[in-house]
């Protein structure tokens, strides 16, 4: 197949769109790949229509051989399923809702779980049907807060979802692993560097969750991995491994004091340090323990509030708290609602007026790190004062544990004993996740096992974003000139640029074009005559980034022709005689 | 490629789904192939999915091969080119509305006309670009008053659609005649019976347009067809060949007569042959001049009366109608609206008191066939009085003519002196269509000409449903035990049933199913155990409707297996050995 730069709609720009906030973006605009035509909406020119079907087809032949069965459903979708599941509620302002003209409710798909359940029950009955894999490549909408980096981040997107189904948890578990699999065979042919990472099971429940991220400075997810073992996590699923309990029979009994003016750690610590210097070492914000106050929302609208207890050293990371609460939404407590609560002072407030036995009778959960036996000075509940030597079991019990502090450069690895954290920056751009029976029972997915008795199914859940993966392998292999596609999702094999004005020229660069084409290589021809000069059909083809470009021009007085590597840059003549054979050579690898 | 009906995601049903309207939904659902999500919103299930691609791919093919270029738009669209064009308005409750979280506007492309135009806007500016045709494949969205038959009206639904862009008219003449011809490759391929009609031009102007139908008694659409030459129309673009003038010198005065409670043309005719004989013939109800009065309403919100002349005998026909007048809807003009015209009297309203110039001051039009010359009995404007006699051109003038009239069965021909008119049903597979400059005037997509002047761009619209086709060729080819597809978009090429409970009948039918697949074929292998009996398999062959079926069963022991034409239902007797050949020369032809 022949695309001819004369005829191919594309156009190339000089210079950088407006909105452009990441170079993939700024190069799939500038190279004619992607148009905007809203925020977070696209329009796929040609060349990127063809990288997509690349992509999507390196997916859809993976599925295919893990024996996951496509169909397609609808992207406009009714209401009452996803009522069922209270997602219609949970999801807030993130989907996009619509009336039809009879004033029913619908909704643009942000994802499938609920159809692909209803499915199932549709057509299932027994255990033997199963162990089932269902999967669609298909237009998903989110109506984002933020969307951002063109296609990284889209209202509207093309997503893989894949959802298996089995009788047991022994099913699901071999399910998962089929997909993880699969993934990983994915995720190599698009030319990824990527890391897999524990991740947050989310809003329905389920157990085991990854997400795969391709590594990215331009990522929005954060992600942590050991220094020493193969420990990765998203932020929000680091888990802090607790301390073992301290023994407290020799700590001195709590004692309040006076500490006027100590609303923040750092004021209180300095005061400690004057009023109360301790002899082995100074104070530090660490041996102190903040209290936090918010209020959760949850999705039925009704308010709590919440008291989480951190290190003074550590801040409460909301995104790490709101993932652990989700679908409930966090909120600071402003000072209407701490007025509500007259056992609460401003600045000191401490364990004494906290928990569900207390008088506040606020909820009150602490980092896993203060366990059994620490000591700690906090809050008095009294203007000014704060306790010392507050002793966790015996002075005070939360009322549990919250994974609510921030995650640290250094912090000790959960997993092993010896490496420590460090962050890092990835574009989410799969995810695999144990949904468990949540939806199954929510929508009555029930089947006859072995003995004849109904039993629940459990589900898997796999996603990946062929439209994001396009933005991210773009970011990941682009350099200052432009795009440089990996051989398999390239929208062609090859660039053939026709380098000068001259018959002849045109004649060998056309006839190479056909003979490659003839041989079942996928040809981009610059045939562009006039005014297009040499140079300005390199800087496309630097910018359009097809891997092998090979340059019909002044050499072929010669019988040569280059042939470059778009991503070394590396050069060589071959003879025109042996072009074709060479770059069949390359294209098959 | 083999599915294995064991494991294949798909349910056979035996009884027709409640809401089935015509048998190629009822066969679809009960064979797998679709299941209904709400009303007109469907999931295509695997088997569907590979009908579905099939249809897609040929027309893909069929769309390349005319050098069209293949883009992707999204679905989800910004309310302001549609703003631009009126169609925001003129779509009224036909489009989904969406508000987004800012509340900005958009709906769900119901064609995508306005963002084609402003894509090549975007991207070229001279005629040297010129021709250009682009096309997607893509899921369209239209809330259907009466979303109808499955996939044969849904709401959401597949199209293809293509627009060409040309400097001049001849460029448009050339563009539609390439795609006319694609599209008569594409039906051919589809194995339709189908018709090419004249359509009407619709909303946004243009010229030139037709419709492909496919016939099927199931249609909504009624179209004529000539019983001579090669003239088909649908029935809204019937033009009326209007016959030539006819002298009147010799014609009598204008009389009123007395006609006392004749308000219908029955009674009227009943009253003048009794009341005023003729000598030649009596009179008929093609005599008579009937006024009808309908209100305009206009998509800005504004009303306007009009009056329409059509033959006694003759109806006026509201789809014509409206395709006349589109957007602008029609309604009966009721007795209060009347009210405020004193001049006419109801049953008796006569062109002494319509058209422009008149004390009604209605605009008056009438049907092609009322031309100067000829005679009218009609409404003398005074309660039980008509006026005989009445001659177009000397006693009244209507302000012009108008295609309302309604459309019989042995009308005329319009294309040819001796054929007349029979109507047949259809249903809409494609349409193509002259825009002309409407929506390049609209959105402003000029490009300079040959001399540097800026020249609005002329376009042509092009489109075909690949859903809507699936259920059509189901509609033209199932039989009374189930689908029978074309072999061009079959879901596989072949269905092998293993009929027995025989360990050697599984073996040759699985080594059977190995063989073909090795070689290309994609065989559906019913490999069932158990309780499913050779009955069941048989039956469920035949509602799936692959064109043909191998049956390994009781010939095995004799060395032979039937295979069986599911059109034609021949069955042959074919030794084991020769059965993968047989087949393979069946599916290549």
């Amino acid at each position: 197949m022949i695309l001819r730069m004369s005829t191919l709609f594309v156009r190339t720009l000089r210079d950088d769109p407006n909105d452009a906030e990441v170079p993939s973006h700024r190069l799939l605009v500038r190279a004619g790949y992607i148009r905007r035509n809203a925020p977070g909406i696209y329009t796929w020119l040609p060349l990127g229509l063809r990288v997509l079907r690349k992509v999507e087809n390196i997916i859809r032949d993976e599925m295919d051989a893990i024996g996951a069965q496509e169909l397609m459903f609808p992207a406009l979708l009714p209401k009452e399923p996803y009522e069922a599941t209270h997602r219609w509620t949970d999801y807030g302002d993130n989907i996009f809702r619509i009336k039809d003209r009879k004033g029913a409710d619908y909704l643009l798909g942000p994802t499938h779980e609920e159809m692909f359940t209803l499915v199932v029950k549709d057509l299932y009955s027994s255990y033997k049907d199963l162990p089932l894999s269902i999967y669609q490549i298909q237009n998903k909408y989110r109506d984002e807060s933020r969307p951002r980096a063109g296609i990284l981040r889209g209202r509207e997107f093309v997503m893989k979802d894949s959802y298996s189904f089995d009788i047991d948890d022994a099913g699901l578990d071999a399910s998962y692993q089929k997909h993880r699999d699969a993934y990983i065979r994915i995720f190599d042919k698009l030319g990824f560097d990527y890391a897999i990472v524990k991740a947050m099971a989310g809003a329905m429940g389920g157990s085991k969750s990854e997400e795969f991220l391709a590594k990215a400075a331009v990522g929005e997810d954060t992600y942590v991995r050991c220094s020493n073992c193969d420990y990765a996590a998203n932020v929000e699923a680091v888990t802090v491994r607790a301390p073992a309990p301290v023994a407290y029979d020799d700590a001195p009994a709590a004692h309040a004091e006076e500490t006027p003016d100590t609303p923040t750690i750092e004021s209180l610590v300095a005061h400690l340090n004057a009023a109360f210097p301790r002899e082995d070492r100074p104070w530090v914000a660490g041996d102190t323990l903040k209290n936090v106050l918010v209020v959760l929302k949850h999705p039925d609208g009704t308010r709590e509030p919440l008291a989480i207890g951190v290190p003074g050293d550590r801040e409460v990371d909301q995104k790490r708290l709101e993932g652990q609460l989700e679908p409930i939404e966090v909120e600071p407590m402003d000072e209407a609602e701490l007025a509500k609560h007259p056992a609460l002072v401003k600045g000191y407030i401490g364990p004494g007026a906290l928990g569900e036995e207390s008088t506040s009778g606020i909820r009150f959960l602490v980092d896993p790190r203060i366990v059994e036996g620490t000591r700690w000075v906090t809050g008095a509940n009294v203007p000014g004062s704060h306790v010392i030597d507050m002793v966790v079991g015996r002075d005070f019990t939360p009322d549990g544990t919250i994974e609510a502090a921030d995650v640290r450069d250094g912090d000790a690895c959960p997993n092993c004993d010896t490496g420590t954290l460090e962050s890092a920056r990835g574009i989410e751009m799969g995810h695999i996740f144990q949904l468990g029976r949540s939806y199954a029972e929510a929508l009555g997915l029930k089947v006859l096992d072995e003995n004849g008795k109904l039993v629940t199914v459990t589900m898997g859940s796999y996603g990946i974003g062929p439209s994001r993966a396009v933005a991210a392998i773009a970011e990941g292999t682009l350099d200052e000139i432009g795009l440089s596609w990996p051989r398999d999702v390239a929208p062609v094999d090859v660039h053939i640029v026709a380098a000068g004005k001259e018959e002849a020229i045109f004649a060998a660069a056309s006839s190479l074009a056909e003979e490659l084409s003839a041989q079942g290589v996928d040809v981009l021809y610059d045939d562009r005559a006039g005014k297009v000069s040499p140079g300005v059909k390199f800087k496309d083809a630097e910018l359009i980034g097809v891997p092998t470009i090979v340059t019909v021009g002044r050499g072929l007085a010669d019988g040569t022709v280059e042939i470059r590597d778009r991503a070394s840059g590396e050069r060589e003549e071959v003879a025109v005689g042996d072009a074709a054979a060479h770059v069949v050579g390359l294209v098959r690898g």
